[in-house]
């Protein structure tokens, strides 16, 4: 490590081959570093010295060496390669990639390093994020909440994390930017690939408060195991996951169970029965895997810790009568607005004894619920009926 | 009893002046009746020679000696009066009434009668019914699912039980009637009296094959408390009670916490957030008081019993590939649909060994996802982004 809580150079070109060199999540490889420390490890890799868990996930890149390539393309774009030797490296937040990997879940497996575009310090943008994900066919009802929930979490002091794809995720960045806030896209290609081309200024806009982040070298296309191997590192720099819409097959889904895995919290937006792209959403929260959110505020409560955020409910109206067996609410109701009734005929209606009936009343009067009219007392104030 | 199941005239008649003389649900006065029988019981209430519990429920009514007139009344609309010594009394299910009425819980006291119209019997609908409950300032939305709950439910041989009112009542027992079903109103107000008014045509078909219920006497007037005091009953004649559509401050919130109280399975429909006629369903399922529900299928399944009527999970598609960093979906999508690739190309594309893509790709071939061409391998077949 330098002075500066940055990596050596070495480091980093070691680093910058070994990412090129394996698909993610390359578990087997990721261990080996551990072992022996990346230089050491991007020498073996090179010369083929190395166990056969390894060599299966590095034989058909190993002449790939482009790391100097690598590194003066992604600064070209303005953006740098991050490792864990750096200050700046979402340690904590990755342990749960590590645990997962050690279980052997599909889910597991921390990167080697990330590529980044972006001004802001990885770890300090993961440190309380949440994302917001969902189908790329949104409807208007998907767009519109994932705006306001990009919107209102940014406004909250939230980083808004989200995979740049059309529909939500678009939409979820876009609120954020519009908060003022800031927001991290997680991509499935490189960090200087415009994917998808429409995002293309999108893209360029997230960098000047927040970060664009790959664990792919410059240059890689995505690919669907690309999005499905990306939907987890979506989890893991998130406290929670927020999907917004869903259809049956959605890529959210995959994104939700990685939440899961990972021990973090899992949210769904309810939306009508009715629509395909809820279905996903419903079946979420149908078998309890994640909390219903209706609101921001509902957001930060289900991540936010046990006592902290909590969500205030809604206040009980004054003039709210207690339990319905309760003898002051038969009272009430056994009064007409229009027509004057003796305290007699109220016991009779009410079925309750006269003598409380007798007591009640002036307290009504007093509350404002009744009044003494010349032909007897007579209701104040609104009623419901049911 | 009677040699037919049916209870003694002096009994009935007995029951018929203890429903009218409390307001229900009236406990001390359950008790009372347990002890002694309804004719001694009924005979010491006129007579004022009954505990100070049970005279504080029967002090204000006792001289309101209408048994005879009130079973004419009934008989009139084409009704008659169920007694717990009938056969047809719904007696287990109201044994959660029992049991939550001497833990003094607010959804407590089985009834001491039921006012009934119908053609069926009471405890063979209750034996596999299920409610449908609701806001009556629905939404289009909560209209359209209450009608197809109801018809979905009916048509599957449940019966639909609800409260009769506007809205999702009106829609659920409609869905149920239009599918040749039966359906249970159980009012707030007495058999014989057309509340709301805009539903006198369906209180009178309902009946033709199933039932309109009350635990109060003919010519009651719905009241505030009546409407929560019902609700109890409607949680208790039914397996489960699903909450299609409810306010915040909803009556249906209401019958959801009795059914909860009671035992029975809640279940709430999503809807969309943005929608004030949700808020309530969104709470539910946020606290985790309900289950979700988004079909007929599910519905039946929450309220079914553990092995029965589970919904089949959706098939997958034969098309599907296996785990993300499966290497046969890596190989897949390192295809390209128009360029010929080589083996080698695939290799360092898709980071899969040699020897494995050499494996890979005649077995795409044979399941049809992959084709050899004079310039190298091609992608058949659809495959995702994402």
């Amino acid at each position: 490590m330098s002075a500066e809580g940055a990596a050596d150079e070495e480091v980093r070109l070691a680093r910058a081959y070994l990412s090129r060199v394996a698909e993610p999540p390359a578990l087997a490889l990721g261990a080996l570093i551990d072992l022996l420390g990346p230089v050491e490890a991007a020498r073996r890799v090179r010369r083929g010295d190395v166990p056969v868990s390894v060599q299966v996930q590095t034989a058909a890149r190993c002449a790939e060496d482009r790391a100097e390539e690598d590194l003066r393309r992604v600064a070209e774009a303005g953006g740098r390669l991050v490792v864990p030797e750096d200050e700046e490296w979402p340690a904590w937040p990755f342990t749960a990639l590590a645990v997962a990997g050690r279980q052997r879940l599909r889910c597991g497996g921390e990167p080697l390093a990330l590529w980044v575009r972006g001004a802001a310090a990885c770890a300090e943008l993961a440190e309380r994020a949440v994302a917001v994900v969902g189908s790329r066919a949104a409807s208007g009802y998907g767009q519109h909440v994932a705006a306001e929930f990009g919107h209102g979490l940014a406004a909250a002091g939230l980083v808004v994390v989200s995979g740049a794809a059309h529909g939500v995720d678009g939409a979820a960045h876009r609120g954020a930017l519009a908060a003022g806030g800031r927001t991290l896209a997680v991509l499935a290609c490189g960090v200087d690939v415009a994917y998808p081309a429409g995002h293309q200024a999108l893209l360029a806009r997230i960098p000047e408060r927040g970060l664009v982040v790959s664990e792919y070298p410059p240059g890689t296309s995505p690919a669907r195991h690309r999005f499905l191997t990306r939907n987890r590192l979506i989890a893991a720099l998130a406290l929670g996951t927020v999907v917004v819409e869903a259809g049956r097959r959605s890529g959210a889904k995959n994104t939700a169970a990685s939440t899961t895995a990972l021990g973090r919290v899992l949210m769904a937006v309810p939306g009508p029965i009715t629509s395909a792209t809820s279905v996903g959403c419903g079946e979420l929260l149908r078998s309890g895997e994640a909390v219903a959110v209706s609101s921001v505020e509902e957001v930060v409560e289900s991540v936010g810790r046990i006592g902290d955020d909590l969500v205030e409910p809604p206040p009980r109206s004054a003039r709210e009568f207690g339990s319905p067996d309760g003898e002051a609410m038969r009272v009430h109701d056994a009064l007409s607005p229009a027509l004057g009734r003796s305290p007699q005929a109220i016991s009779v209606e009410s079925g309750v004894p006269l003598d409380r009936v007798r007591a009640l009343l002036p307290e009504f009067e007093l509350s404002g619920h009744a009044a003494r009219t010349e032909t007897g007392w007579v209701r104040v104030g609104t009623t419901g009926r049911r």
